[in-house]
């Protein structure tokens, strides 16, 4: 009896020993504690703007040391994914909106306090990834996506038209209703399927409208317009989505204000 | 003799404390601490890349405690004029050049790796500010600046155009030989005036291209372009540099990468 129980008190020692090193090998420790608080966080555990339990408690609960927690926190911090608050602790950030934190003022006048856009959905259609995309987004070619449309509009006039593509096999549920209702393709995702996004890559181009962009725009076609190229992605830094921004920038500037920090 | 000494004691604690007291209402401690190391720095002490005292020795010289010097070290590092690292120190970060972190790559194929642009500058003349250009740089209208034009070229091609514009009053020894040897204007403001900019603004638009700036830039006139305007401000968040950038877009995009940071 006492020899079968060492035997597997030895098989187990090995296991966990061989699981331990394996995976220390491959990611450090707070990496390994930054996935499992992202998991949760994922899995809803925490709403935006909760606080997350203590380092302590989270040292506690995922079996590490306080300072590895300390060490995921901080990542997800720099990530945009928690904020802190001095001597209040840690919290959910709110995702960005699609617009992320850009505005439309009037050309060259840097102080103007910019108008809300507003945001409208003009559908959702299945298609097959352009090379481009499908290189862009990690796809194999011509992988079945999803193309959304949306105009922004200030004060009415149009102002702006996105083209945004998804993977339909990675988001294979999203329903056209979700997009009607919540503010963006950002807040989509990460309310139906735990996806948080950042911008990773950003392109310009002055290019002229083409004939069906242009009507979309109430604008004559061959305007020179700007084209904004978005490529964002997740946590892990796999891309999700590619965004085409066509601006009307005639009588306003597509405007971002830099934070210090 | 002991009654002058008690006066003047009197008199020093007096001065001392008023200062102090002033100085605490307007600015906080680890802001003034902040102030005086940025001094230190402008003033040439330390170099970029070269390690600053430890914390415990800058609290020693500011007269201020350790947790004071650490804040203002934080925010000096988030202000990207230092940086920080682990179990080294803190180190003096490199001024940003005039480019800025961007490169121009072919339109949608976001993977590629950049070429290095060449610089070459075209000159500088003095002027009147025009009224936008005053506003942003909070100067009195048609102030005194000077304009500077620099032409970038990739493989010998031209691909944008900078025309920047500083105050002349603000920089009245400004040399135009120092904007031949130095990597760009913010070097030249970096090494001769101790200034050290980031971007506060940015504003994209397309625009068509007139005369003189198509003959700078090889094109035909009337050619849409990308127009690129940056507000830059010093470590103080005053505004130092407007530039706009003009941006041939028709063969490469101006493109960014973020950092996950």
């Amino acid at each position: 009896m006492s020899y079968i129980r060492l035997v597997f008190t030895l098989i187990a020692f090995g296991v966990k020993k061989s699981m331990n090193s394996k995976s220390l090998n491959r990611i450090p420790l707070y990496r390994q504690a930054r996935q499992q608080i992202l998991e949760r966080l994922c899995d809803g555990e925490w709403q935006v703007a909760e606080s997350l339990p203590s380092e302590w408690e989270l040292a506690e609960q995922l079996s590490v040391s306080q300072g590895t927690v300390r060490k995921a926190l901080t990542e997800l911090v720099a990530d945009g994914v928690l904020y802190r608050q001095q001597g209040k602790g840690t919290f959910v950030a709110p995702g960005a909106d699609d617009w992320a934190g850009m505005s439309m003022i009037s050309p060259g006048l840097l102080s103007e306090s910019p108008d809300r856009l507003q945001r409208e959905f003009l559908g959702i259609a299945r298609g097959n990834a352009p090379d481009d995309v499908s290189a862009a987004l990690g796809l194999r070619r011509a992988a079945p996506v999803f193309r959304i449309r949306l105009l922004w509009r200030l004060r009415g006039q149009a102002v702006a038209l996105d083209e945004v593509l998804l993977s339909a096999e990675r988001f294979p549920a999203l329903d056209s209703r979700w997009l009607r209702q919540l503010p963006g393709v950002w807040a989509v995702l990460q309310q139906h399927f735990g996806v948080r996004l950042r911008v990773a890559t950003e392109q310009w181009r002055a290019v002229v409208l083409e004939r069906d962009e242009a009507q979309l725009l109430a604008a004559v076609s061959g305007t020179p317009v700007l084209s904004h190229l978005r490529l964002a992605v997740d946590v892990n830094g796999a891309a999700v989505e590619w965004r085409q921004r066509l601006c009307l920038t005639d009588r306003l500037a597509l405007t971002l204000q830099h934070s210090p920090a």
